[in-house]
């Protein structure tokens, strides 16, 4: 194998925006120009905070973790006697490069303080930012996805109020949906508000796993809240969203807060909560009864974002094991000279490129959709979120678990950083709905819901870039079709190799990805060589899935 | 899909002795009847031991961990003033009833007190036991291979003075081979052995990662050191292999000790040492710079061990998977009837089950080489154990992860004990040698060597269970032809797919063991499902790994 030039993450990100998923021609057609050098510039940036500024303290931060302690007596509001969460004493100067550099409101509207940018350009700062710390990212990511349901659901009244301190990044925001007995079945939910006679809430219950929902890096946090109305009807036509400030605007502290820390495998420093509201001071946001469908504009945004982690820690795997095959000598050579060794380096390489890309074309179809108002592309993105959040993620654990194989006994201690990589990426494939909620989103609402034709869409345009790839996306098509009989007919069938296709569709169009830009580099040879291993070596595994399906076909 | 009796590991494992692999039959023609009802005996046993004492204290010895210390004034030999390790305080508990249940001894020579049982018995026992805690399991695990070493290549007057204490348990034993600089390469290690003029030596040096190295359950330790004499020639063929014990015949603490743990993704409880000899008074075992010869000895008993490490970890997941989502609701049902959690479970069982079978078809090929002294048994074995080692323990991570993923977001916390099993697993595919390692030993020293006789011979003997092994065995075979000319042309190459070989190979054999399992049962149904499943669904993997063999073809 020759060795390739081996690009960094930035320059993949920046090749891959302007040369392989066009963003230039999407932002001029969208009127709002942004040419490559000034996207590599906003790249070099948000690179140079992660690997100067975030990426140092990563370790340190996972040894620190989240520490609940009690609140000191001058915190004691209204609310109680909340414990406080200390984060990483570092923390607090990198949220402040953060929110001084703007990037919270990179993609947020001019209105409100934001750069009104493309989506996609949040997507690759995002994952140079989770590459270099995924606990620490998960704060921004939250807050974005809270800025996302607000534009979306509230009314202009509550944006104005709101939005200008979440772009700025002065507060942060939760998502807090799942309770002890409603995790994937969010219908179950039971946490109540009940109306306070003067047009406002007071919510009564308990939140698990709320990321980031109690910490010391913000002025004030604005909790998004899943509830039922006491009238509500039952199962998941009966929630509501609600806002609840951990801070109300007259000073007083709300009744909610943290009510205990998760002990978790990985990401240690991003506090994972338990929240109680004990009536909570909240205002409703959208319609009574639909917040379920205002909380899916959140959820989808941060199940892209999920992806995009998975990406990151693949890159971050990649980067250590490449850095420690260099300079770890065996038999008086590099060990990344050894062909295993190399063999899994190319192969962490080759797939974490391709779910970059991949994750790359889902943020352009967004941008697209929302631009330029593309109902094609709409069904693009609606398409392609389960297979970003699912794939990336899945992908990110195998790259991180060969990332510490690379460094053989060093790899299992905690001293090289490998192993945090792996407990780290384990988290993605599970929150933001499991992966296996995203497998049947994707044959039962992405595909079945109109009879394959978005798929469809896809592999057609798909086809004709390399004579691989379009073997197989003629196999995912046959697939695809097994899919859709099997969901006419025998529901539990399809949900059953649910998982499988929707692997397989990752794996496919990860190749046509690397495909793209092995074509668009024209014999540059950065990607010519990853495309190939990947296409010879790695493209065969979308078979063995799509055997799978044809079980239930 | 149609839900099996779910058998528990001790009923899967005394089916497969007694109906797959046929234990008592190898037993009787050895001249040492075996009967299935004392195969069941002895795995009831072991199993009471396991879950009723091992298990329940498996997560607090994941927290308590092994602890460094100095030692007490008292402990001051002349050795120097050695710190201490403290391991979880229920684990001498434990141990002794280790040593009190005669475990140690299942299989050694009853001349050294040992009970003389089948290797094979032993595999099954430490599934049971690795199962229960890994980190517990494996101080039993060294001590094994160090008798094994010294059964092999000590003197009968070093046996008599050793092996007594070691198969008693009274004692343990250690590995002590790599340093810093000699991971894979043992080759380039420098500790020295200075002859003392009395007959014996003194060691100097460091060694790293030493698994048991120091603890507080026994009374001695006896460490096995890899280590050059004054005039050996350099690499592996100057490496002596050297028996010093932590305590000295007279009582002296002699001049060993362990110099720092290391801090670890899992395996918390076991202590993984830093070992410093300094001048440690130590005896040559066999030839002068014969060394590595006898510790492939230990090595070879220790990979069986370690692939069957992997089975028990995938054991252990599937228990805690298959709990969870009986116990778990979600829509007023539990998720264990939901498909794609049915189809996670179904595959963490149907995958663990093939491994088990594997792991026990290679401990009996150990058997018949040993106790009948067959020659093609001998070669079935040399190329099984580098497939059990690594296939097992890769597939013991896939399963375990998957046990995460059922959770959810309790997975996720250390709460469950599904991440934990998943942190303790990562190890087994990077100690004992690398899976990489594994793979190259398979392709060059057990292929190649022979030409691929004894693998033609093994698909050959395989051939006629199931239209789907047979036609991936035909698959393998010619695959085993591309790696054999690969090898012969361009040995970087072959060593490029050696991993994808030998995963094949696991898959492909794996098959092979489970379609034996469902014909064994006639029609019981515990089986057969799962055989069905695994076959359907995940054999066709083997296929993918052979198109990346086919890619250096």
């Amino acid at each position: 194998m020759t060795t390739p030039h081996l690009t960094t993450p930035a320059e993949d990100l920046g090749f891959a925006l302007a040369r392989v998923v066009d963003l230039p021609g999407l932002a001029a057609t969208a009127g709002a120009p942004l040419g490559p050098d000034e996207i590599a510039a906003v790249l070099e940036e948000a690179d140079r905070l992660a690997r100067e500024r975030i990426a140092p303290g990563r370790q340190e931060a996972d040894r620190h973790g989240a520490v609940l302690e009690q609140a000191p007596p001058e915190d004691r509001g209204d609310g109680g006697n909340w414990p406080a969460v200390r984060t990483p004493p570092h923390y607090r100067d990198l949220y402040r490069a953060w929110i001084e550099g703007g990037w919270q409101g990179l993609t947020a509207e001019p209105g409100h303080g934001g750069q009104g940018l493309p989506q996609t350009l949040w997507s690759a700062v995002m994952e140079l930012v989770s590459s270099a710390d995924m606990a620490f990212g998960l704060c921004p990511l939250l807050s974005m996805g809270a800025i996302e349901a607000l534009q979306h659901a509230a009314t202009p009244a509550q944006r104005e109020r709101w939005l200008p301190h979440l772009v700025s990044g002065e507060w942060t925001g939760t998502m807090c949906l799942t309770e002890p007995q409603a995790g994937s079945d969010l219908g179950a939910l039971r946490t109540r508000a009940v109306p306070d006679g003067r047009g406002g809430y007071a919510l009564h219950g308990q939140k698990i796993f709320i990321t980031w929902g109690e910490h010391d890096l913000a002025a004030n946090t604005l909790h998004l809240v899943l509830a039922r109305l006491p009238d509500a009807p039952p199962g998941s036509r009966g929630i509501s969203l609600f806002v609840a400030p951990k801070v109300l605007p007259d000073g007083r502290r709300n009744a909610l807060g943290c009510g205990g820390l998760e002990r978790k495998m990985g990401i240690h420093a991003s506090p994972t909560c338990v929240m109680l509201f004990e009536g909570a001071e909240a205002e409703l946001v959208g319609e009574p009864n639909r917040g379920l469908a205002a909380m899916f504009v959140m959820m989808n945004a941060a199940r892209l974002g999920v992806g995009v982690e998975g990406v990151g820690q693949g890159a971050r795997a990649v980067a250590l094991a490449e850095a420690y095959a260099a300079g770890r000598e065996q038999g008086g050579r590099p060990i990344a000279e050894y062909p295993d060794v190399a063999r899994m380096l190319r192969e962490m390489r080759s797939v974490t490129l391709a779910a970059r890309l991949l994750a790359l074309e889902a943020s352009v179809a967004l941008d697209r959709a929302r631009l330029l108002g593309d109902a094609a592309a709409a069904a693009r993105i609606a398409l392609l979120t389960p297979i970003v959040k699912a794939w990336c993620t899945d992908r990110g654990i195998d790259v991180a678990s060969l990332g510490v194989q690379v460094h053989g006994g060093a790899g299992f201690t905690e001293d090289a950083g490998a192993a945090q990589v792996l407990r780290d990426a384990r988290i993605a494939p599970i929150y933001e709905g499991t992966n296996g909620i995203q497998a049947i989103d994707l044959v039962v609402r992405k595909v079945a819901r109109d009879s394959g034709a978005a798929m469809r869409a896809l592999l057609a345009e798909a086809r004709g870039v390399e004579p691989r790839v379009d073997a197989a996306l003629a196999a995912l098509e046959r697939a695809t079709a097994l899919v859709l009989a099997a969901q006419a007919r025998d529901p539990a069938a399809a949900e059953g190799v649910a998982a499988a296709y929707l692997d397989a569709c990752g794996w496919v169009l990860g190749g046509w990805m690397l495909a793209r830009a092995a074509a668009a580099e024209g014999g540059a040879e950065r990607y010519g060589a990853l495309a190939e291993f990947y296409l010879g070596r790695l493209l065969p595994r979308a078979a063995a899935r799509i055997a799978e399906v044809e079980v239930a076909g």
